[in-house]
């Protein structure tokens, strides 16, 4: 950053003078697939674009091929181009490289910016690097803006999910260009409305982008255990299994992903076999997930499931390991009794359940970050704006932004009245799957980790009472009493510690550090 | 540390003048309980401790009592009189906060010390920050020790586990007291060996020390599962799950926490019911089992048990919105049928799986954490370091020593002949336990978290092929072949991408970024 005192020096505050050629409404910076794709859409809705790529000959061969006789794209072959055929504020966007490249080029353009221009990062950006740009640019007039992106690049070609979050002022120069361009989805009432809204202060956009994904993760590894369990459980075919995923996506699981997976299920190699079954088990991950799950440890928040989807992409990533150990570790083999239709049906209630569990912890985990980075965030629009043009999109989140337009103060997902009536529906399907899983030796992380949430969450009186007895019986951490059983010798709320070495008979000793 | 440049001219390098009054063998900074114990303890083995605090009338407070007529004991009221009583090279013992004061006191330290000094720091520091202070002092030629020490003030007092790790050629300097002062154990062979050896370089032993208080809140909360099993489920009286514990701590269970669950069940309050029982049950943290998960989530080590045990204790403190939902959300109500000391005898077994499990968890990240950070690290003397002086002391991990003694290369705990019989004959009644607590409505997170790893891990084909062909589809993240499915079309170790919207039919596109 040392550089950018020197280089700040080239910013123009006070009123601009008008630059004939300054006829541009957006300028992308970074043409990969996405940043050519998003520029494309952007044009498509009567803005005009300028493009710009470090590497310069990107530029031409855009202009040559997919922007061809495209008059809303023009292109630029230097910063200082680039930003001279912007209007004022400019509106810039970088779809570069998290990280490194986004400081870069933020202070590339510095000496060409002026107060009051608009910096978008619509990359992948860890939150916490979106809350130090906003500060930083803050502090030199200009308006930064950090925004998840979702739907790949088919969603920035048609309409993505754009969550925008960062300096408030922003968002009246930036709301018409990306309301237009981004997908669409009905709200409570039935009316059409965009999949973008401002979602809060510094890098809240990018916060909700990371548990968005955190959340795919989870949908993910709970479709993974479904098609396992029906595989290895059920003994069922690809073609069957395939046939389940297509009658589940015509129900409360009607969602993108369960989709893809009926596709995938029914795909073939030349040979006629399945493709999937040849495709090797190591799941990759690009950290997003982690994100959330290190945030959640962070704030305190019990977001297992999440959890559980990271470390099953661990665990699936020890190939070798896990080859060797199928030779070695014994254990029981799979053996269904009973009516497979009615156990499906148990299945697909156990997905949903679970998936509940995990976006109820996804939103406590956002509604703890906004107190704790003391954010305003708006929860029915997030669920609105999850609800087209991403991976996760869904029913389902129909229902949740239903929950929270009609509740924006709703505690927790499963306090609504919707939700509360799924879960008391899906329970005993929910058990039974897992009662036999644990019995089969199938793993299911994901779907049993959402059942103890779930049972935990339900429960007045944790066994934490006597993991604070442990404690203070060696660490002496002091622990404090319930409200119903304070008395004079045990006050309520103060810090308590006992000598517990005085075995099966009454009080030995008894000290409180108030 | 902009300060440490103009202090470091204090150093003096070369030959030490001898000082006559520099007669101290070992210094120890901070004299909270535990400090004060630690002086106790190193005196009593015959060396000559100097001790100082920053607030002084700590030291006279010690000096006169507790450290009255020991002449082994003597005092220091500033750092420079602190330094002149040390023997060359000193031997210095920080005892105070982690973080912040560790770092000033380094800095106040250096101007008083000469090249070859060695400073300790003993505190509960987080591991990242003794690679640096390693690397910090080194340069400045001051040997830094970052050491676990394990076992409360009654630990520090007559024999802690230590776990140093940092600059090596501190070791054969500190070798003698530390392993005099120390707890002591037996090795595989039958024969007393100190609970403290050299761990590794850096930060290996706080690494090391944090790895083994993540594995103490898992330990906990199997045993709080195991307790509330037993109180809910079972339906079973506190002195009657007291008497399954002490019964437990006769067995394959035999350990501290067990011995301490003993007594605090059995502990009465004056009206002569269960103190326990009116424990609040929120429990707190300090953060070390937080870490640990940390870490693995970013190693890519799947430590599900520690990480649900972290996540245990975050829900357990949201004790106002359980209260709340133990009220809204419903769930069955547990009936036990069959023999109750048949499913105590389950429960015991699904215990002892599910502790082997988090070991075996907590030395694959420490396998890793060598790998990742160059570190050697010395397995079968961490699993003695932990027999003695700990919290998770147990017989338990004689076996482990045992194990790693018998092979120090043990690629899994799980492959260890003992571990795997073990593990044999626990699993039915591990995966019985599950499956009734599932059907009970009884949250078991650590127990199934084990069993979901247990049956993963020893799974050959995971349906992480099905979570790369999603990736795939909507992303273009690529996938590879599993080798036996290798030919023209799809080769081995190649970046696979296909067009999924082909659907129930042939490939239709198919390409790989080699």
């Amino acid at each position: 950053m040392e550089i950018s005192n020197a280089r700040l020096a080239g910013i123009n505050v006070g009123a601009p003078a008008p630059i004939p050629s300054a006829d541009c409404d957006f300028g992308l910076i970074g043409l990969a697939v996405m940043g050519q794709n998003l520029i494309m859409n952007v044009a498509d809705h009567g803005f005009k674009v300028c493009a710009f790529n470090r590497t310069t000959a990107k530029v031409d061969r855009f202009l040559a091929n997919e922007a061809k006789g495209n008059d809303n794209i023009v292109g630029a072959h230097s910063i200082q181009e680039f930003c001279s055929k912007l209007k004022r504020p400019r509106r810039i966007m970088l779809l570069v490289m998290a990280g490194k490249p986004v400081d870069d080029f933020i202070e590339s353009l510095l000496p060409f910016l002026e107060e009051g221009d608009i910096v978008i990062d619509g990359g992948n950006s860890h939150f916490p690097d979106s809350n130090r740009r906003t500060q930083y640019l803050q502090g030199k007039g200009i308006r930064f803006v950090g925004s998840g992106v979702s739907g790949g690049e088919e969603g920035a070609r048609y309409g993505p999910s754009i969550m925008p979050g960062g300096n408030e002022e922003a968002w009246p120069y930036i709301k018409d260009i990306f309301q237009s361009i981004s997908a669409k989805s009905e709200d409570s009432d039935g009316k059409s409305q965009p999949c973008c809204d401002w979602v809060g202060d510094e890098g809240a956009g990018h916060f909700v982008k990371m548990v968005h994904n955190g959340i795919e993760y989870g949908d993910m590894q709970l479709i993974c255990e479904a098609y396992d369990i029906m595989k290895r459980g059920l003994g069922l075919s690809n073609k069957e299994i395939g046939d389940v995923f297509a009658k589940w996506n015509t129900g409360v699981l009607d969602s993108f992903l369960i989709e893809i997976t009926r596709d995938i299920l029914y795909y073939n190699d030349n040979d006629g076999t399945p493709l999937v079954e040849k495709i090797l088990d190591k799941a990759g991950q690009k950290g997003t997930g982690k994100w959330t799950a290190i945030n959640a440890l962070d704030l305190g928040m019990p977001v297992t499931l999440i959890g559980e989807a990271v470390f099953s992409r661990c665990l699936s990533a020890l190939k070798d390991e896990r080859t060797k150990a199928s030779s070695i570790l014994p254990g029981p083999t799979p053996k269904f009794e009973g009516d497979k239709a009615t156990f499906v049906n148990d299945l697909e209630q156990a997905l949903y359940a679970s998936k509940i569990i995990s976006y109820a912890q996804g939103f406590m985990l956002m509604q703890e970050a906004a107190k704790e980075y003391k954010w305003k965030l708006n929860k029915p629009s997030i669920a609105l704006m999850w609800r087209g043009g991403c991976i996760i999109r869904s029913v389902f989140l129909k229902d949740i932004t239903n929950a929270y337009t009609k509740n924006p103060d709703l505690e927790n997902l499963l306090f609504d009245d919707f939700f509360l009536k799924a879960i008391t529906t899906a329970q005993d399907g929910w058990r039974n799957v897992i009662s036999k899983t644990a019995l089969w030796g199938i793993p299911s992380p994901a779907f049993t980790t959402a059942l103890s949430f779930y049972d935990g969450y339900r429960t007045k009186d944790l066994p934490a009472n006597l993991l604070q007895a442990q404690r203070d019986y060696f660490g002496a951490h002091t622990f404090r009493i319930k409200p119903e059983f304070a008395s004079e010798t045990f006050p309520e709320g103060k810090d308590i510690h006992v000598n517990w070495t005085g075995r099966g008979g009454d009080v030995s000793a008894s000290t409180y550090i108030a």
